[in-house]
């Protein structure tokens, strides 16, 4: 690799770019960036949601500021399909972008129903395409084409450039079955690779997984059998909003038992009624009943079909779970069937879900018995049979963790992708293409993720985070002092604690806690006062006594008052000192 | 059961009193109080680990509070075998009720070596017992009977008291090929059977598996295949310390494939040379080499067993997919088989690890793809079999989250016991058998759990676990002021965040919130000052201000020094009146 370096300058000149700025080393927040001299295209703008070493933080988005600064170069974001994790950067993206959209008709309607309320007033510019479309946008030619997966409407992209032609799978699978009819289409793919892939743009989420995944349609059998065991039972079924597939199954049972259906919960009565809208979700509006006139249904009448598979804290199924729902209470008389899988870092919401629905008398039905989930992503003989109908040149994997990409690549050589014509990137790497030279990885975009959090529509600084983290970890313990500019103490030193475990001799503990602030304000009083050097000298001190004496390692927060001479009464003047 | 209530005094007369101080509804710190008139025998006395809810704690123990008032009734503690959650607890348990522990060999080697770090100094009382042992301890007479589980010398225990024998099967499964031919002891369980088993209280760990738990010696054949595979990879195993089973089928592999081992790790090299030395894990010593001098071997001589499988952050697989491991550098030419499976809680601990060690560029083979682990606990038709086996009038499922005690209730219920002699227990309950009464629960002891944090060998409260939740999830604004006591302004307001998020106009912010606290002060100037009013005055109004302009939740605290007319520089007399 290191042996000769020709002279290549991915910048200038003919070149095309693949830029991943999220989804590589993790399973969310998709967005990547394809680069033809100076037109960009994107592809999705997705969230993540957080773990427990963010705390407080509502989710994470892609790092723009790539695009950010080459705003004038993008011609377009196409999302592949409508799920969160490629559309639910938008809100963030969108504002600071402001690029047209290219989808499917289902994948606009989420993405505008989301924005209706995450950026209410803005009104983004649309083009709807359907599966079979090839759009000209700017150089790039675009063939939209149908792939099967946990959300219906969902498509790849062939992409011819003037460098040659990139496969991007987006989500998929390999369904021969699936609800809808509509097959990942075989035929278009093979048409592509028969013209000839350049790169091939991959889904690694179940590149672990042996075999074939499971078409969506063994969920109804699963449910005929569970309605049949538990038919004197109120049944409450718990779902992604969006996997109107199913929802359509559930739907379809719930009808040949003769029950009704009331939805429960904001996601899932809003997207289930843009489905029926559009078409996409076929329930005879006689059998949809509104939650509130559920008490009206005798047990064996009824489906509840809600949110909350994945434990979220105020979705339908969890408030029922700590008996909180109004219309719903639950009991002997109810079975929860819980309709999928967990998502990585939601084993423990899950499981205090399940284990307070149990605690509440009712039956649970859940994954690790039945077969009521079915993924959405293709497993590794799937995988291997798109690179062998593509036959591409070149090959990255892409939405995956570190370890899936690296199995994703090994099934890449088994079907004869040579090692070196495979690219294993990170986000912000650069991928160049040019006309006559082998690609390489050259060079790094800034990427990385934006955190958001509550109604700060900004992004929190990894200063931040590392800040609540230490508090988090040992509490805090507050200093505080007022003094004169000569130094001297104006009244006693205050101390107060959030989070900090006090042993049982507490007085003595705070006794020489105090003692021990005020000797280092008494130490350097009558000297000029340097205010950042005190609260130096105090946190270390107190820090000092804090460990020796309660094994204590809170975060400690000097705060001092200084009053200067005959002034003190305009804050904003001392704030430029305090900061 | 609201009918007819008898009169019934589980505390006076005769009476025997069943009583989990932990281990029911959740997996960890097991504890069972069994207590006959005025004696008590304890089982157990394991610890839990924390998940993110509990930042900065290091472990939590059985709240035995109940214990310690009634410390001069106990007998003695009886501990099954010697995983953490079962003997984690003793460290804090033996100083404050200084009790003789029962246990089998290798049980009280592992304990003693716990002690020797945890309590240095401290003597247990200990009496060592082997499987088939019968022991009278006060009115209990107890038989230890021999149980397969991924510990050695593991022990289930009948227990004959006065008022009917219980069975309390401790960890266990019914492996036919054990490693060390020791196979859970059907004899000894029939003929307890055959005496008539009053109350049997079974491990419900894996009620929700259906079928049998495979052997471990299923692990063998995996390892064989999986040496011949990575032939020339340098093979790294990570494994509980404790798993001296799956240790010694390592080993013998190793053996066969003439590889010299080097263990890894401190728990790893302690444990496994206790076992060594009690003859439980049998290695040729011409085959063990110190880490330090693993550089001597090729790749193919050597396989390095180490700590690590859980993704604990100072073990030595840590360290090595961190780079930091100065004696292992991995790279491409090593294999990491990772011999265990996920204990909810760790999924993302390990994930990353897993993550990190591809992209140390190594092959890593974990439980998704192959058969490299099996559990150490009965899966359902096993659970079963034992309550055929030991035909129990009343039954209490123990050891398992409220899921798992439902299954196997569901399971008893299945082989015939009738579910009104089958009782759900919480931490605390007292089930009471008397001579003449059908048992019954009743009543409730102080159970819970107590938080060791750090060196503080305490307990924490859950209000100052309350404070840490609150400000990590926003961080803490303090607003420190100091006033006399008329309530004047001594010096200007000082404001310092930790951990808060603060927007673009951070300057127009701050300015408000030093005004907003300012005023506060002013307004109460003159009045009688009530520091606490103010400091709830103050907390409302700038928590208003912080929340309309920058949107925070962040935790306010109000610092206040008070200067007393002509006396402040006595922080103990102050101090009373800032408590």
């Amino acid at each position: 690799m290191t042996s000769k370096r020709r002279k290549f300058n991915g910048s200038e000149g003919e070149h095309l770019n693949f830029i991943p700025l999220g989804g590589l080393g993790e399973i969310g927040k998709n967005m990547y960036v394809l680069e033809y001299n100076d037109e960009i295209l994107v592809i999705d703008s997705g969230l993540k949601f957080p773990d427990s070493e963010l705390p407080g933080i509502d989710y994470i988005v892609p790092d723009i500021t790539y695009l950010e600064n080459n705003r004038d170069k993008i011609l377009a974001i196409i999302i592949t399909h409508g799920h969160e994790d490629h559309t639910g950067g938008l809100p963030y993206a969108l504002p600071r972008l402001d690029v047209p959209i290219y989808g499917t008709q289902l994948t606009l309607g989420l993405i505008k129903n989301k924005l209706q309320d995450d950026l209410p007033g803005y009104k983004p510019k649309t083009f709807e395409i359907k599966a079979g479309d090839v759009v000209q946008i700017g150089s790039f030619v675009v063939r939209f084409i149908a792939v099967a997966h946990s959300i219906p409407d969902g498509v790849a992209l062939s992409i011819d450039t003037p460098l040659g032609r990139i496969l991007h799978t987006g989500d998929f699978k390999l369904d021969s079955t699936p609800i809808d009819g509509r097959v990942t289409d075989f035929a278009a793919l093979a048409e592509e690779g028969d013209k000839g892939i350049m790169l091939l743009c991959s889904d690694s989420t179940n590149a672990e997984r042996k075999g074939f995944t499971p078409s969506e349609k063994i969920i109804s059998g699963t449910l005929e059998t569970l309605f049949r065991t538990y038919r004197n039972k109120r049944v409450i079924i718990s779902s992604f909003a969006s996997n109107v597939h199913r929802i359509q199954q559930a739907a379809d049972v719930a009808a040949r038992f003769n029950r009704k259906i009331a939805f429960l919960g904001r996601s899932m009565i809003r997207i289930t009624e843009l489905a029926r809208e559009l078409g996409y979700l076929k329930i005879d509006p006689k059998m949809i009943i509104s939650i509130e006139e559920s008490w009206k249904y005798s047990d064996n009448q009824l489906v509840v079909i809600t949110t909350g598979s994945q434990g979220e804290p105020f979705s339908g199924l969890v408030t029922m779970s700590r008996g909180e729902n109004k219309s719903i209470i639950l009991g002997e008389h109810d079975v929860v069937f819980l309709l999928a899988s967990v998502i990585p870092g939601n084993e423990k919401l899950i499981n205090n879900t399940i284990n307070r629905l149990f605690a509440q008398g009712c039956e649970v039905v859940y994954e690790k018995e039945r077969q009521i989930h079915v993924s959405g992503h293709a497993s590794s003989e799937e995988l291997k049979i798109i690179m062998n109908i593509t036959r591409p040149q070149y090959f990255v994997p892409i939405h995956g963790e570190y370890k899936h990409l690296v199995r994703h690549s090994q099934l890449a050589q088994e079907v004869g992708i040579p090692a070196r014509n495979i690219f294993l990137m990170v986000n912000g790497d650069i991928l160049t293409f040019t006309r006559n030279s082998f690609p390489r990885k050259q060079g790094h975009v800034q990427a990385g993720a934006e955190i958001v959090d509550g109604n700060a529509a900004g992004s929190i600084k990894s200063e931040v985070m590392k800040e609540r983290r230490e508090i988090a970890e040992d509490g805090v313990l507050v200093v505080s002092a007022a003094i004169d500019d000569k130094g001297n103490l104006l009244a006693p030193v205050a101390i107060e604690t959030q989070g900090v475990f006090i042993s049982d001799d507490t007085k003595q503990i705070f006794n020489e806690l105090y003692a021990t602030a005020e000797r280092v304000i008494t130490e350097s009083a009558g000297k000029r006062v340097n205010l950042e050097a005190l609260k130096r000298t105090i946190k270390t001190r107190v820090r000092d006594v804090l460990r020796k004496r309660n094994s204590s390692f809170a975060v400690i927060l000097p705060v001092i008052s200084l009053k200067r001479s005959g002034y003190y009464d305009d804050a904003a003047f001392f704030e430029k000192d305090f900061f």
